[in-house]
C-alpha cells in the first residue's frame, strides 16, 4: 500500500539550478538536492530530462546551484518553475552573474550560490542524477532563512510542477472531502495551485469567500499567472 | 573560493533510515534524503560507507526511512546520530515494526515511513548512493510538522556528525570572532554541539551566562549525552 501523502513529509529547500553560457543560459526550480559528500565537497542535483536546462548540463558538464530565500518573488517561482526554456529565455532581463565556468548565475533573492563542475551523471529513469563537485561557493546575504517547499507549499498552496521528480498525484478521497464543504476549489491545470473559496486570495485582494465565479477577468494564478480558463473544479 | 557557510543554506529533514531483519537490524540518522522519480516512486539516500547500516543495506537491499517530527526526542538523533552501529544494537528496547520485506522500520516520534526496495547504487566516493523502489509508505501522525536539519541546527546548536555527508569543518575566522566576546564556547568533540555560556542550556535548567567550568559535574551534552571532559573551548 502507498500513501502518497508520506511524500509530502519529506523536506527540501527551493532552489534554481542554472547550467549554458553567456549566448545559451537557462534555468529551473529544483528541490532535489543534497551535498552527497564532503571530502571532496560535492553536490547531487536530479534533474528531469525534458527539462531543457538538463540540455545544457549534459553539454557544458558544469550548474550552479542558487539558494532562493524566503521572501523570493513569486515571479521567480513562476518564471523558473512552470514555463520551459525551450520556448523562453528565462534568463533574459534577470540578473546574472558568470562562474569561473562561463555558466550563468542566477543571484535575485538568493542567499548564496556554489559552481559545480560535474564529475557524475546517474541515470534514474525520467531524471539524471547529476553529481557535481563545487568549484566555488558564495554566501549573498546571510540575513535571512532559506525558502523551504514547505512553507511555499503552505504560503501559496501550490503543488509541484508535472517534470518534478516530487510531483504527487493525490488520490481523489482527497478532493471529496473538499467537495462536502459549501465553498468549492479550483485547481490550476498547469501548477497545481489550489483556489479556495473559502480563503479567496489575498495576494491579490480577493477576499476569504469570493466565489470562483465571481473572480474578476483579469485575475491570475497567482503562482503561474495563467488565466482562470486554465482552472478545473476539483 | 569556498564559503563552507553556503553549505548551511541547503535544506533538509531529518529521518532515521533502517535496514536488516529480525535479528540483525540497525538504523542511522540520515539528511540526504530525496523523492528522484515519481513514476515509478523512487526514493534516493546517501549513506556513509562507514555506517553499520551500509552493510546492512548492501546485503538485504532494502531499507526504511522514518520522518521524524519536529518534536522528536533528542535520544533519538543521540541514539541513532552519534553511535555506531558497530558498538550498539541501536534498535535493542525501541518501538520497531517490519515491513512487508522484514526490513525494521523506526516508529516513535515518526510522521511517516516508507519502506524501499533497493533497485540502483550508485558509487560517489567516502558515500553510496541507494535508489529506493517505493514498496510501502503510511502516515503514522499527520498533526504535526516534520523535523528539519535547520530547526535542529538552530534550537540545538549541533554540527552534523563526522560521517555524514553535510559535515563541514568550519574555518577557523568563525572561532576567533567568538573569542573575542566576554563568553567562551566549547565544542563537543563527539557530536559538534557547541555550549555557549552566554546561552547556557535551557534543556537542562543551566542559565544564560553560565561558565562551562560552573557547569554541575553530572551535566551531559544534551544532544549526545556525553560528559564535560569530550568538549573543548573553540
Amino acid at each position: 500500500m502507498i500513501d502518497p501523502k508520506a511524500f509530502y513529509t519529506l523536506s527540501y529547500g527551493l532552489y534554481v539550478v542554472t547550467s549554458g553560457d553567456k549566448n545559451n543560459g537557462n534555468g529551473f526550480v529544483a528541490n532535489s538536492v543534497f551535498q552527497v559528500t564532503s571530502d571532496p565537497p560535492r553536490i547531487a542535483v536530479s534533474c528531469n530530462k525534458k527539462n531543457h536546462t538538463y540540455t545544457l548540463i549534459e553539454k557544458h558538464q558544469v550548474f550552479a546551484l542558487s539558494v532562493l530565500s524566503v521572501d523570493a518573488s513569486r515571479d521567480i517561482i513562476s518564471d523558473f518553475g512552470y514555463k520551459s526554456g525551450k520556448d523562453t529565455n528565462k534568463l533574459q532581463g534577470k540578473a546574472v552573474i558568470y562562474g569561473e565556468t562561463g555558466v550563468p548565475v542566477f543571484t535575485t533573492d538568493c542567499l548564496s550560490y556554489m559552481e559545480c563542475k560535474v564529475v557524475q551523471r546517474f541515470d534514474v529513469g525520467t531524471h539524471v542524477i547529476f553529481i557535481g563537485e563545487l568549484m566555488h561557493s558564495q554566501m549573498l546575504d546571510d540575513s535571512k532563512k532559506a525558502l523551504t517547499y514547505d512553507y511555499y507549499r503552505e504560503v501559496y498552496k501550490a503543488a509541484a510542477p508535472e517534470n518534478a521528480p516530487t510531483y504527487v498525484e493525490m488520490p481523489s478521497a482527497e478532493t471529496s472531502v473538499k467537495a462536502a464543504t459549501d465553498y468549492r476549489s479550483y485547481k490550476c491545470t498547469i501548477c497545481g495551485y489550489t483556489y479556495e473559496e473559502s480563503d479567496g486570495d489575498p495576494t491579490q485582494g480577493i477576499e476569504a469567500g469570493t466565489l470562483f465565479s465571481d473572480l474578476p477577468h483579469d485575475w491570475v494564478c497567482p503562482i503561474c499567472r495563467t488565466v482562470k480558463d486554465d482552472f478545473k473544479l476539483i
